[in-house]
C-alpha cells in the first residue's frame, strides 16, 4: 500500500511573477495531495513554446505562478481514493485527462475530456492551491507546475508510464513533440503514400514529421524560415524543405510546384502565425485537403479565404494533436522505446531550474536551441 | 439504336445579355451533339440562387449567355460514342461527371472529379460552344444550359433516371435540394440523435433540414431572417426555429441557448453570408463539432476565429454537397419516388419560359417564394 500524508513539502521552485518579468527560485510550500491527487517529486522536465505563452500573454495572466508543464517525476505520496497509482511510480503530469465517460470521451471523436478538461485558471479541480510561497498562494500551470521540485496533480491528469522509457524522453514525449505527432496520427490520419506539409520546424513541427512518416507519407515538406531545421527535419523524415523567406511567392504556390500543381493531402500548421493558417488551406488539394491547425493560436480573428474552403477543403483545429493521454501515450512510448523515433535529436541544450531566467531569454532564442531540458536540483 | 444526327435546331431560349441586364427569348441554333454528347429537349427546370449569381456576378460575366443549371429533359439525339443513353431517355444534366479514375474519384473522399469538373468557361470540354444567335457564339452555363428548349450536354454529366420520378421532382433535385441533403448526407455523415442547426432555409436550407432528418438528428434548428420559413422549416423536419433579427445576440449564443450551452454537433451554413462563417463555426461543439459550408460564396476572404477552431472544431467546404451524381442520385431518387422526402413543399410558384425576367426581378424577390418551376415552350 502507498502511502497516505499531511506532510507539507518544502522544496525550491522557480517562481513567476508577473508578465515577462524575471523568475527566482523560491523555497516554496507544495501541501499534501487531496481527494485523486499524487504528489510528484520531479526528475526533470523540459521547456515548451506554450511555457513562453503563460509568461508573457496576458490572457493567462495569473501571478505569481508555478510554470512548466512539460515533465517527469516519481510519485512520493497519494492522496484518499487514489488506488491505480503508488508511491516510487514513474509519471507524467499531462493537462488532460480522460473520464471516459462524458460526451466527449464516448464519441470516440475527441480527446477533450469536459470532466478533466484544460485547467485555465491556475488552480486545482477543486478551485484551491497546492503550493504557496510565505503563505501566499501561488497559481498552477494547467495540471502541471512542472519546475518544481514537488508538484501535485489530480490523478486523472497523471500517466504512469513503462519504465523501459528514458527519463529525459518521457518529458519530451510530454506535450509538445506528442502534440505534433497526434496531429499526423490521431487528426490527420494520414494515410499511406501521401504528400503532407509541416508549418514550423520546432518540437511539434518535428513530431508532426515524424507521425507523418510513421503514417507512410511519402513526400513530407518541412517549412521553416530557419535554414538549420533542414538537416533537423531530415532527421525525422522530411523530403523536402521549404524556406518561405527565400521567395517572393505565397508559400502556398511554393508547395504546389513540388507537388505538381496540386497541393498537399494534409497540412499541419505549428505555428500558429496569423498569415499561415490560410497559406496552410491553399496549400492543400482540391476536393479532400486536410489542414490541422495545432500550432497555440491565441487569435480570435484571422482571414481565410472560403471560397478555397467551399472546394472540398477541411480545417481542423485540434488540442495536443487530438492525443488521449491514457489511451493514446502508450503506443507512442512504445514506438519510442523501440527506438523507432529520433527523440533523441530534439535535445539541444541542458540547463539546472537555476538557470531558468538564463533558458528563457538566451538559450531559447538561439536558433540552434529545439530543446532545453530542466534537470530539477540535485540537492533534493 | 439511337440516332445520330448532323442537324441544327433552332429553338427558343432565354438569352442573358451582360450582368444584370434583361433577359431576351430569341431564336436560337442548337448544334447537333458531337464525340460523348447528347442533345436534350427540355421539359422544365427551375431557378436556383446559383442562376441570379451567374447573371450579376462579374466573376462569372461572359455573355451573351443561356444560363440556367437545373432541369430535366428528354434525349432527342446522341453524339458519336454515347452508348449509355439512347434517344428517348429522360434525364437530369448535372454540373459536375464522375471519371471513376482520377486521383478524387478514386479516393472515395471527394466528389470533385478532375476529368469532368464543374466547367466555368461557358464552352465545352473541347472549348467550343453548341449554341449561337445569328451566328454569334452563346455562352453555356456550366454544363447545363437548361434554359432553353434544347441544350447539349456531355454525357458524362447526364444522368439518366427512372421514370417513375415526376418530371418537376427531377429538376428540383437537380441542384439546389439535393446539395443540402448531400451536405447533411454525404459532408457532415450526421450521426443518429445528433443537433443540427441549418443556416438558411432556402431549398438548399430545406435539403439540409430533410437530410437532418432522415439521417436521425433529433434536433434540427433552422435559421432565418424571413418568419415565413419556420412553418417550411417544420414540413422538412426542423424543430427549432431561430430568426436571429429578433434579437441581439451572436446567433452562436442563441444556439446554444437552445442546446444546453454545448452548440450543435453539425452546423451546415448554405447562405454564404459573410458574417455568418464564423457564427457557424462558433455554433458547433467543443472538441468535435462539424461545420459544413456549402452556401456559394465568391468572398475570397472572411474572418473565423482560430482560437475556437482549435478546440477541436472542424469546417469543411463542399460544392455540390458532396454529391456524385451518378453514384450519390440514384439514393435521392428512390427516396423521392417513395414519398420520403417533401419536395413539393419546395414548390412555390410555377412560370413559362416567356416570363424568365418577372421570375428574376419579381418573383423570386417576395418572401413566399422558395422555387420557381420554369415551364419550357409548349409550341415544342
Amino acid at each position: 500500500m502507498s502511502k497516505t500524508t499531511s506532510e507539507v513539502i518544502t522544496c525550491r521552485a522557480a517562481v513567476c511573477w508577473g508578465l515577462g518579468k524575471p523568475f527566482t527560485i523560491e523555497d516554496i510550500e507544495v501541501e499534501a495531495p487531496k481527494l485523486s491527487e499524487v504528489r510528484i517529486k520531479m526528475l526533470c522536465s523540459s521547456l515548451c513554446h506554450t511555457d513562453i505563452l503563460y509568461w508573457q500573454e496576458p490572457l493567462f495572466g495569473l501571478f505569481p505562478r508555478v510554470l512548466g508543464h512539460e515533465g517527469v517525476g516519481v510519485v512520493e505520496s497519494i492522496g484518499e481514493g487514489v488506488t491505480d497509482l503508488k508511491e516510487g511510480d514513474l509519471v507524467i503530469p499531462t493537462y488532460l485527462g480522460e473520464c471516459g465517460e462524458c460526451e466527449n470521451c464516448t464519441s470516440g471523436m475527441s480527446n477533450l475530456c469536459f470532466k478533466y478538461h484544460v485547467q485555465v485558471d491556475g488552480l486545482m479541480l477543486d478551485g484551491t492551491s497546492r503550493m504557496s510561497l510565505k503563505g501566499e498562494k501561488l497559481f498552477h500551470m494547467m495540471s502541471c507546475s512542472t519546475w518544481s521540485e514537488y508538484t501535485v496533480v489530480n490523478s486523472n491528469y497523471v500517466l504512469k508510464f513503462d519504465p523501459r522509457l528514458q527519463i529525459e524522453h518521457a518529458s519530451l514525449l510530454s506535450c509538445g513533440y506528442s502534440t505534433g505527432f497526434g496531429g499526423a496520427w490521431k487528426e490527420a490520419k494520414i494515410k499511406k503514400g501521401s504528400t503532407v506539409a509541416v508549418f514550423g520546424l520546432g518540437a511539434v513541427g518535428l513530431g508532426a514529421v515524424e507521425g507523418a512518416r510513421i503514417m507512410g507519407a511519402t513526400k513530407i515538406i518541412g517549412v521553416d524560415l530557419n535554414e538549420w531545421k533542414k538537416e533537423k527535419g531530415e532527421v525525422f523524415g522530411m523530403t523536402d524543405f521549404i524556406n518561405p523567406a527565400k521567395s517572393d511567392k505565397p508559400l502556398s504556390d511554393l508547395i504546389k510546384e513540388i507537388t505538381g500543381g496540386m497541393g498537399v493531402d494534409y497540412c499541419i500548421e505549428c505555428t500558429g502565425a496569423q498569415p499561415l493558417l490560410n497559406q496552410a488551406i491553399e496549400s492543400s488539394k482540391i476536393g479532400k485537403g486536410v489542414t490541422i491547425l495545432i500550432g497555440t493560436t491565441l487569435q480570435t480573428s484571422n482571414t481565410i479565404n472560403p471560397f478555397q474552403m467551399l472546394f472540398g477543403r477541411t480545417l481542423k483545429g485540434s488540442i495536443f494533436g487530438g492525443i488521449k493521454p491514457q489511451s493514446d501515450f502508450p503506443a507512442i512510448i512504445e514506438k519510442n522505446i523501440n527506438k523507432e523515433l529520433k527523440i533523441d535529436a530534439l535535445v539541444t541544450h541542458e540547463i539546472q531550474l537555476d538557470d531558468i531566467n538564463r533558458a528563457l531569454n538566451e538559450v531559447a532564442k538561439q536558433p540552434d536551441c529545439l530543446k532545453v531540458i530542466i534537470q530539477m536540483s540535485k540537492s533534493v
